[in-house]
């Protein structure tokens, strides 16, 4: 994969992953200019002492104008609508993508409203974490990771490569999938955890205002399995808002799995409570081998 | 609290927690000698290299005698076995503790065969780990964390003064409980982590065996919330089975509780979903403070 380099790359949003984005790129120099943009003047002033952009507006035309690479890092809820209003102001030929936790309603969405003379693709670096916002972004979040990329029906195949090889470029491991695919399989994997946990530390609130030594009683299984639950409740209400069908069916399925194991428990059955355990340190301890 | 010195210690079982704990009594020089006992010779000579004990031996009896603190520190569904062959060697006077996770169990069966010159005091040192085996032992894994002790109804107050004096000697925090308020509070903060964390690899598992691309798509969020999924199958299972009552009805609980989130996200209910993830993230950082 030849790596391409862009004249400008314009990012909208310097949260976490934006501002990341932008410390990676400009390390990496893959492009001669990132320009940034956000609401705020002072996350504008944050990104610049960190190294995140070369330049930054709060101005959406100001920011987007002649750019070739535009990454929408904003939150799931208002990534289409950021997309329409940018679209009006592009030159011909630039690349389009976003950053976002789903990929099925956006990708639709902004198939729709896209000009022929631009493309949009899909991604989703799977490098997110439960901080948030321009002071805790750091440019080594994406080395190694995996990034999935979600083409629409319009993409062209030159556009699927360009965005292939800009997150390759930053040490990224690519998975192409279609948007439903995506969505389906993070419901799995990044969406039913981020559930699972967050129940689990709603349980430890509920049950802990009536007996403190709950609290006392918390140590590091439960820090770990429920550290997600810090994450930003606004982006994960966007979140499942943009994924219900897939979460709501995943969820479900999860909760069966647990009550047969709440039978097992109930009833003594050994053999298959042993069998539980054992699968999941079979591919547990595979997973810490990557 | 006045540190207590005991002339001999013994330890019963070698694995990551009684090792540790060797390695831990030995540091802070809270015995003239430690003894250490295992069914393998391979342990006990790894125990030595480690540091973990003054001396050690296969036999029982050899390891009991004369101690005036003996920790049996061997899976739970063995404790109480263990310590029905110990009591025969015993000297008067010897104070009797365990690390096991759960209590109510062990408490009343060996509060049932103790005679009337040694004395139970339950033990459970919040310091576990996915980590199993000798090889991981390490002095630190106390310092700073939660002792929960559970006194039986036969226990002196001399000897539960000095199983606490002993846990605070190594840095830890103590807190006293009734053997069935630590395991119906341990269901909540320890056992039910571990039974949705074990439940989320099983679901990836089920999947993944269908569509490979899952499991590229596993990033640190599902990693962090299944890292004690890890854990040994025999000693969960252990657990599970000794603390069914408890384990069963908090499973229930958390089963109820995500089926009213599932409800909210399919029916859209932004506002309950928010307050889900709001509520979660106060917590989830302040625990973060501690």
């Amino acid at each position: 994969m030849t790596k391409h380099r862009f004249e400008k790359i314009c990012i909208l949003g310097m949260g976490f992953i934006g501002g990341s984005l932008g410390m990676a790129v400009r390390k990496m120099k893959l492009a001669d200019q990132v320009f940034g943009v956000s609401r705020k003047k002072g996350t504008i002033r944050k990104a610049l002492e960190k190294g995140a952009i070369d330049r930054g507006t709060t101005k959406l035309k100001e920011g987007v104008t002649d750019c070739d690479l535009l990454i929408i890092a904003v939150p799931v809820s208002i990534i289409c609508g950021m997309a329409k209003k940018a679209i009006t102001y592009l030159k011909h030929g630039t690349i389009i993508t976003d950053v976002g936790s789903t990929k099925k309603e956006i990708v639709e969405a902004i198939d729709r409203l896209i000009p022929g003379d631009t493309s949009f693709v899909g991604s989703h670096p799977l490098a997110g974490s439960e901080k948030s916002g321009i002071n805790t972004a750091a440019d080594s979040i994406f080395a190694g990771k995996t990034c999935i990329i979600t083409p629409g029906e319009k993409s062209s195949d030159s556009s699927i490569n360009k965005v292939k090889g800009f997150w390759e470029a930053l040490t990224m491991h690519v998975v192409i999938m279609k948007p439903e695919e995506h969505d389906s399989i993070l419901a799995l994997t990044s969406h039913l955890p981020h559930l699972a946990a967050t129940g689990l530390v709603n349980m430890a609130e509920d049950f802990g205002r009536e007996d403190s030594r709950i609290i006392s009683a918390i140590a590091s299984g439960f820090l770990d399995t429920t550290r997600i639950a810090g994450s930003s409740p606004i982006l994960w209400h966007d979140i499942c808002m943009s994924n219900r069908k897939a979460i709501v069916s995943t969820l479900k399925t999860y909760r069966e799995l647990l009550q047969k194991i709440e039978r097992a428990i109930k009833s003594g059955e050994s053999r298959a409570l042993i069998k539980f355990f054992e699968r999941a340190k079979e591919l547990r301890d595979e997973l810490n081998k990557n």
